[in-house]
């Protein structure tokens, strides 16, 4: 019998990380709420005492579902009639798999941040966990969420762009184009390889980027060459990458992502050109949608707009004009884990359409880090995928 | 004694309106949920009982809790222990000043929909009945909620842009470009004067311009000229309106609210010329504010960003480059409210900078509508305001 | 017997105004010399002798072409057998009129800078005398020269945008928003009454503004509700107004013009909807016109692109992605000049499409702007055209 | 003697190629003649006889100056009194060696279409023949003639951007994306090795986006790794190519070129990143140059505004808000070799400021090509330059 088979209302949520200070569990916090689907009980947001307890009465958790350790919550949780059904797991990469484990183990679903995990060697671990449990496992590549984004998706997939052949993937911040200071500690682990991983900026923006042409296109990668470096003084992990890339089938293309990029917020963008059309979107203006035709006129589609298909219509919230943000993108990852979540109680299949970033997809950003890693020390060699 | 000294958590929300079909309902309930401070746990959703109740149960109400009467429901909430601390009420316009009534007469914190009221003496009458209240009153002209015009705010306010000369604002949208539906209910109350009241789009979005520029510039308006038409054949009221403004100092300016801007989403700007500088900030693209001094270059100043000021960056959740939308800015009124019903408990005042839509501000927008309306019947004759 | 007759090659032509220090003469010699279609062969530059020659030699006048007196021009090249076929007239507003008709009653081609002339009495005395004559007489309202200009008003006549209800068009500029040094002789004679007419920015760039919008739509003006100002102390004519507008038929429209929007350059857009579709042009980012079905998407028609008509192509000179801009817009009223002035050789019907501003719409800039002054005293009161 | 000396009134010019049906000398001849100071006086414009004299006499060449053979016409022109003091070639790559060799042995000075040559062979035959000869060479490698990548150039040399770290140059366009009709001389030699030389996207646009980050940047380039595809059925030339760049003292870049990315007309872009700003540009929207303060704000610096330094001033014939686009930029580069002819014709040094492509950035271009076509042959390894 599934064990929340007769659970209703508001899906229990526990969180693991996103204590005080941290930025990425705030926002998976919102992103729970925004459509009143989850309901967050139960966290382990420090595992320093005070800071676990300071930060749970912030956001609302009772004392005794407060932890500081998080083995003790799964433990705990997996046993109270109304434990957790799911965790969102927002701590430094390196501790995705030891955390996630523990979850997956005891039947609880567990939506996790991207990347999955600082090494492959742990992915796959990670990944034979949640194989062997009955959880499901939700990656939040959130960029995924944006309807515009599910609508290039669609359009691809139906062929308005032809065959394609170029795939331009760009994701460039510039909030380590300096050493940091010494109290961000957003910075400090992202920029420490025990805790990151083999990947800097591969890593933490990278495997979105990969992630989002992977989702659009659906082209299977044959081999990539990077040239990474690490521009900023006494920095191990890289903070820009070039990478050119081969798809099966023919398709080429070129992923940058880099945090030195003066000036540059958060810029994710996605150009693919194929033999019927190109198409261009860029997350820091996610309500266009630009598409062009070959010999034709660019044609920009609006989120919601009577122009969209129905696979992003129903990730919308309201009418065109109207902008939505990052949250709301956010937040789609998080409906659409509470409907498989909901669906799982009745081991029901997932309702028509949704679809969410999954272990696989964590496993492969993971390996695409790691050649890109690899690619770059033989001097930017192609390393197959 | 405060009726509500010694409540903490969600402040606990009322709704009356907002049932199913409706849009705006919705809209207030995720502002509401954004960040976790209002809980709602009561609501007269619909006054068809069988729709009030499929309501309720949709958006997590219980049933002991839900309501056909919203008399019934004022009565009886402010009797309850665990009672509603606010209301929002979302009804058709000609419903604000008979339901607000209820629950300010209850000392029940009031967040209505804009505009006011449909009639000027509607408007006064309901400004009485708040004046009379302890309770607070705050209207949802919610693109004041949107950082970046919190931020247009003081940068006037500290004068960089020098004396203001002129102020354009205008407001187009094309979805009543032509008669709707008989079965679109949004439209059809905003197109019946016995509902909307006397002004058609001068009334729905006009005086959300009309709020937004006096907000930004603070310019006492001294004139109006007003040319409105009806374009859609069979329409009484406005849908579109060209409007000529005066203001004490000398300052001029333009509004244009059109709903039948065929091609425009929800387009409202706002651009503002001074002797130093002129500045210009787009709804569909709110996270961007251009300012450009005479004799300069403009400056493309972002959400979030360092260049912003303490004003507005309290009203962000996160950092430039990730955007934030309609919701958020919607999210922010909300905020407002919830640090002001939070200080209300103790009779402390406001936070420093907190500041919402006031009943004033209600009032004023619905004699900005009546004079628009009275001075196009007079051929476009200036009307004092 | 046609006196041009029989002549080939690139048109002669000459110009009185334009000398050193001015900056539109300047722009006319580079728009006639690039299409190769005229040849500057004499010139009375200035009224000041030492100037007059010392600019014709700069710009490559033989000594014997240049004159001090502009009636002893019209005598003599009248007389010469290689004497010019039309003249460029470039001096400020109130000496078109006695300029023009020396050479028209000569029966030389007359190519003059807008508005037509600083009073309606002169532009009508200046009507008279080009209806007398034989010779052609172009208005350089140049903006009607831009490609997408072209295809906007074909795009209208050919019903793309269904009826039209709205026409908003906005000229805002800010080099008159201080007092100008006194050596800026552009401003100097703009801003005096004696010399530019009854019109400031109304007559300077309004009337570009309402000769844009009368090509494009080929609306019939109804009357118009005008309230100027004069924003810098001491300025005696209007550096900004605010026009409303009513057309036959029911469409509505206002037309903002202003020196002192400080920040903006100089910033003419055009939008027009109507029943079916809404469009949008800008003159700052000319090679794009945006097009919005009423319920579709915007379509981005770019210059030369596949998507333009026949109209908006035959007046461009390279693929599309090249950018045409300012110049290239004013050579091609010239270019339609050129081909006007070589039909008229042989008495030849103008070739099909080519269109250029006429003494007609100069007339009508100019009751444009002396009804804004009108309306304007009278309080913006509505005045017909 | 300087056999020009004494020399005065506009350069008489010849022309090789660019007969009917051709584009770029159609692009050269307005370049040239858009600021009087060329005079076009001659030319072989077809090796056709028919073709050279149709094409001759309706460019305004008269009969006696007219060819059919390159080598007859610099051996006659030589000769003449008022022969021609420059050539523009524009005849396909692989006639640039022999055309203009035959000019420059003749102390007549040459302006050439670029690339160089179709081989690096070739390339550095010419220089040789450049080197030889008192006469100019000037490659109209015409986009760094637009005044924003001079004020690009400008603020890099000065230090505003810090030490550049990140250069990412791309140009994209789609005309080759289909095999091209039968009858498209443009693309037909364009895609012959034959003709075009070693590279097809990489010669015809690569070098132009190489040109323009070496002119921007003035970094040394070390190495650099080719990935280049043909993607239309039976071309042998790249149409499209990935390029890793390394630049000696470790900054990175990358170069996008291509002829087949469906939607783009002519996107040509440059990005650069330093320790202290970054800086963007467009072609197809050349006005404007933006520019972001590491921690600051975007600034939007628009041609010829107060905010440009002189270097990019002195390129710009009109004021803000008038835009200049493709045409200006070229006739940019036939002003500066205007002032360089003007200025050899008493040996004389070049005036302050002027600067053109030259015979060495042409060797450095068909060098980059011959290095990506080595590059992409070895499967994307790292070529020295």
């Amino acid at each position: 019998m599934n064990r929340f088979e007769g659970r209703s209302g508001p899906i229990r949520l526990g969180m693991v990380g996103g204590g005080q200070g941290a930025m990425i569990g705030g926002v998976h916090r919102v992103a729970a709420r925004l459509d009143g689907a989850f309901q967050l009980v139960a966290g382990a947001l420090s595992s320093t005492e005070d800071k676990a307890r300071a930060s749970a009465e912030e956001v609302g958790i009772a004392e005794d579902r407060t932890y500081i350790d998080y083995i003790e919550m799964a433990k705990r949780e997996a046993r109270l009639k109304d434990g957790v059904e799911a965790v969102s797991i927002v701590v430094p990469n390196h501790m995705h798999l030891p955390v996630a484990r523990e979850f997956l183990k005891r039947g609880i679903h567990v939506i996790c941040d991207k990347p999955l995990t600082g090494t492959l060697s742990d992915a796959k671990r990670l990944k034979t966990a949640a194989e062997k449990s009955d959880a499901l496992f939700i990656l939040t590549h959130n960029y995924t969420g944006y309807p515009l984004v599910r609508e290039a998706q669609a359009r691809v997939a139906r062929g308005d762009l032809g065959d394609i052949r170029l795939v331009q993937v760009e994701y460039a911040q510039d909030w380590l184009a300096e050493a940091p200071d010494a109290d961000n500690k957003q910075a400090a682990w992202r920029t420490d390889p025990a805790k990151s991983g083999a990947g800097g900026a591969t890593g933490d923006i990278g495997t979105h980027a990969w992630n989002l042409l992977r989702f659009v296109t659906g082209l299977a990668p044959e081999a990539i060459a990077a040239d990474l470096q690490s521009f900023v003084p006494g920095r191990t992990l890289d903070d820009n990458g070039h990478v050119m890339l081969r798809f099966e089938g023919g398709a080429r293309g070129t992923l940058w992502c880099s945090q030195v990029a003066a000036g540059r917020e958060n810029d994710l963008r996605l150009r693919i050109f194929g033999t019927r059309a190109g198409l261009e979107w860029r997350q820091e203006n996610p309500n266009a949608l630009q598409i062009t035709p070959l010999g034709g006129s660019t044609e920009i589609i609006t989120r919601a707009s009577a122009a969209t298909t129905a696979g992003s219509r129903r990730l919308t919230r309201i009418p065109p004009g109207h902008p939505e943000g990052f949250f709301e993108a956010f937040a789609n990852i998080y409906g659409e884990a509470a409907q498989a979540i909901r669906a799982a109680r009745t081991d029901a299949p997932l309702p028509e359409g949704v679809t969410f970033p999954s272990i696989a997809d964590g496993v492969e950003g993971v390996a695409f880090v790691e050649a890109c890693v690899r690619s770059s020390k033989r001097n930017a060699a192609w390393v197959s995928l």
